[in-house]
């Protein structure tokens, strides 16, 4: 048992939104304000950037009923940013700054609440009030719907995108065979390096309803082999539906994207912005094939539609946030709150935490394993269907206000 | 009381898919099944077409369970098809196959479940059934999300989608305001002539998480108007977010999304194939303003979401079809189901069904009132919410599978 520590904690919000992300971090925040070795919770603007700058909101200010609609409120309530910090060793600007304002606030816990690089982060600090002495418990609270982080079976955020995907491809499915004229329509989802939300496609397709077609990044795409198997496809039914995800890229790692345009901008992380791949297809497919070619991109709906959350994942965004706080409090610190699969008696699918090492999660990718996609590379098989299909279940009860959702206003009272 | 006319009965569906069209189908088809007088119920293939090729199927021979998934499931499950008739003084090629097509198979009532195309085929049917003294019954069922159907209060399928796209706007205002960056998106919402769709954004407003700017087709769209618009709103809060509808157009009449692409196609009723609105207008405002300007086309997913249907909607839908039928039944002929709204003493809104002549509403289409927009031509006033909230509201309870909506899937057997 760890010494009893007592003080203020921030919690920070960090990378892209997700349907969820808001549901760990009320896990942390009630859990924070519930909890007699926490004196204060500042929720932190725009996560490390409200540190830097010391716009800190007292989240003890906010209505209880309100606070609680985070549970359904997508996107980040705090705000979130896509910063960098250097290595303390290069330059220990930030980390002199954040050092300056845990002391002003008499801060002794963090939660990070954020992806892949919000981890580096988290990590990057951990290490350094470490080196400089300063007690306090620095713990990871992930999210991602890309769920590409190391060493936890999934992330936060992504069954929720992945039930909102598969929702969308079997509806769309409907959709583009309602005349019985042809149709090919090519749906772009996103994912950089790791295919997991396009995958989630292969759940409309195991409900009879779904794409045709599914290229990843896990393997390379060739164009000729894409043009021959949408015309298979094609001329058995009239119909093709095609997922594909944004990052798909050739044997010599060029980016498909790229082929219709070459000078995409990069992000802060040197992060390609992509966009424009499914409008790079469809001119491909209309060059060879006299058929109606459609592209849809699920855009930015794909992680912010809370309204088509799944339940478990928003269940375990909670108790993602909840668990670290509780551990924070009981003496760890310098981890990332994990998941890990068991099955019960009765083959239910079980979610445990684990408590993972921030370096061993930072910075490090987990990708679609090869042997969960067909042979050609266009589909996925039972073990990816067998590792998703537990994940989506469940549907959200939302309060509603005008047939609408009510999502969470904040007051956002600074603190001083 | 009318004689009454026992015989076989042909429900068809045409025109774009809707959330709820399949409703409709199921209020005809369960209450045709259900009725005495008529002795088969044959589902078209893709509409009118089916009668034309002679593909019915034996909704008889459906499983009934099965039959009521039609409740749930987007899209036209028979198929729909987009066949303008001619008229049959000019050809009557297609009439003389139709009434071939009724007297094989003793059809005595007609349903036709479409938009405003569908209920000119429905007419130009029912005229030509009168002219020939075929004695037979033909009514046409509302469906379309542009709600642009003359002498009805709304139209089926539009609160479904509107629910959709004021949902969605609000979940997409949360995600663009997530990171301290300036940030302006443009939102591209069907509709050609009528902004039904498109100021449904409005209902996200309303609820104080939705567009700051809307522009509709029923006013003329300035560019410099609206760069000017787009950079005040920006200029207050660093965000801006708009919703158009595709078919906004220069005082000239020509299309904004022209001004990008000169060479949109046509489709069979001569309606230009519109896309890449959003693109258009993103550029335009790349080029006047440093700022990350992004585009999303809410696409197919708009008229098929039936995840996230209005209850009331569905409810309405289910209920024209119905009484379509008891109707017919009855002795009414050569009408469309349409709906009145009153209120109750408790000012509550009640939906209540009138007939309406097949000829006074094929072919005209209702716009938005220019006084329920305000004078700049960029935003609904309340006249508009207080149409649309009612309109919205209830969600529908669905049968899942695996976490995901259980559609139908019809056997389809052909009738002989």
């Amino acid at each position: 048992m760890s010494e009893k520590l007592i003080g203020a904690c921030i919690i920070g919000q960090s990378g892209g939104p997700t349907s969820v992300i808001n549901a760990s971090a009320y896990g942390v925040i009630r859990t924070a304000l519930d909890n007699d070795s926490i004196t204060k919770v500042y929720g932190a603007a725009h996560g490390i950037k409200g540190v830097l700058d010391d716009v800190l909101y007292d989240m003890g200010a906010e209505d209880a009923d309100e606070l609680a609609l985070l549970m359904q409120t997508p996107s980040s309530a705090l705000g979130s940013c896509r910063y960098k910090l250097k290595d303390s060793d290069v330059d220990d600007t930030d980390y002199k700054r954040i050092l300056e304002i845990f002391k002003k606030y008499d801060v002794r816990y963090f939660f990070y609440n954020g992806g892949n690089d919000s981890m580096d982060t988290c990590n990057k600090i951990s290490k350094y009030m470490q080196k400089v002495g300063y007690d306090c418990r620095i713990m990871g609270v992930p999210k991602t719907i890309d769920n590409d982080l190391w060493g936890t079976d999934h992330c936060p955020g992504y069954a929720s995108a992945a039930k909102y995907i598969a929702t969308s491809c079997m509806e769309v499915y409907l959709d583009a065979r309602v005349y019985d004229t042809g149709m090919v329509c090519v749906l772009e989802i996103m994912g950089r390096h790791a295919g997991w939300l396009t995958a989630a496609s292969a759940l409309a397709a195991h409900a009879g309803q779904g794409p045709d077609l599914i290229y990843l990044p896990e393997t390379d795409f060739d164009v000729d082999a894409f043009i021959a198997d949408v015309k298979r496809v094609y001329a058995q039914s009239g119909k093709c539906l095609v997922a594909v995800s944004e990052g798909i890229h050739d044997k010599t790692g060029k980016l498909i994207a790229e082929y219709g345009a070459d000078n995409a901008p990069v992000d802060a992380f040197g992060h390609k912005q992509l966009g424009g791949l499914a409008a790079t297809l469809v001119n491909m497919l209309k060059a060879k094939m006299d058929v109606k070619v459609r592209g849809i991109e699920f855009s930015l709906l794909q992680r912010c539609a809370a309204h088509c959350a799944s339940e478990t994942d928003v269940k375990e965004s909670f108790l993602a946030g909840k668990t670290a706080v509780e551990a924070a409090v009981a003496g760890v610190t310098d981890k990332m709150v994990g998941y890990e699969r068991s099955y019960d008696s009765d083959g239910k699918y079980v979610c445990n935490i684990k408590m993972m090492d921030l370096a061993d999660v930072a910075n490090t990718e987990k990708k679609i394993p090869r042997e969960w996609i067909n042979e050609a590379g266009n589909g996925l098989n039972d073990r990816f269907i067998e590792y998703a299909l537990p994940l989506i279940q469940g549907e959200r009860e939302m309060v509603r206000e005008n047939g609408l959702p009510r999502f969470v206003k904040l007051k956002k009272v600074r603190a001083k």
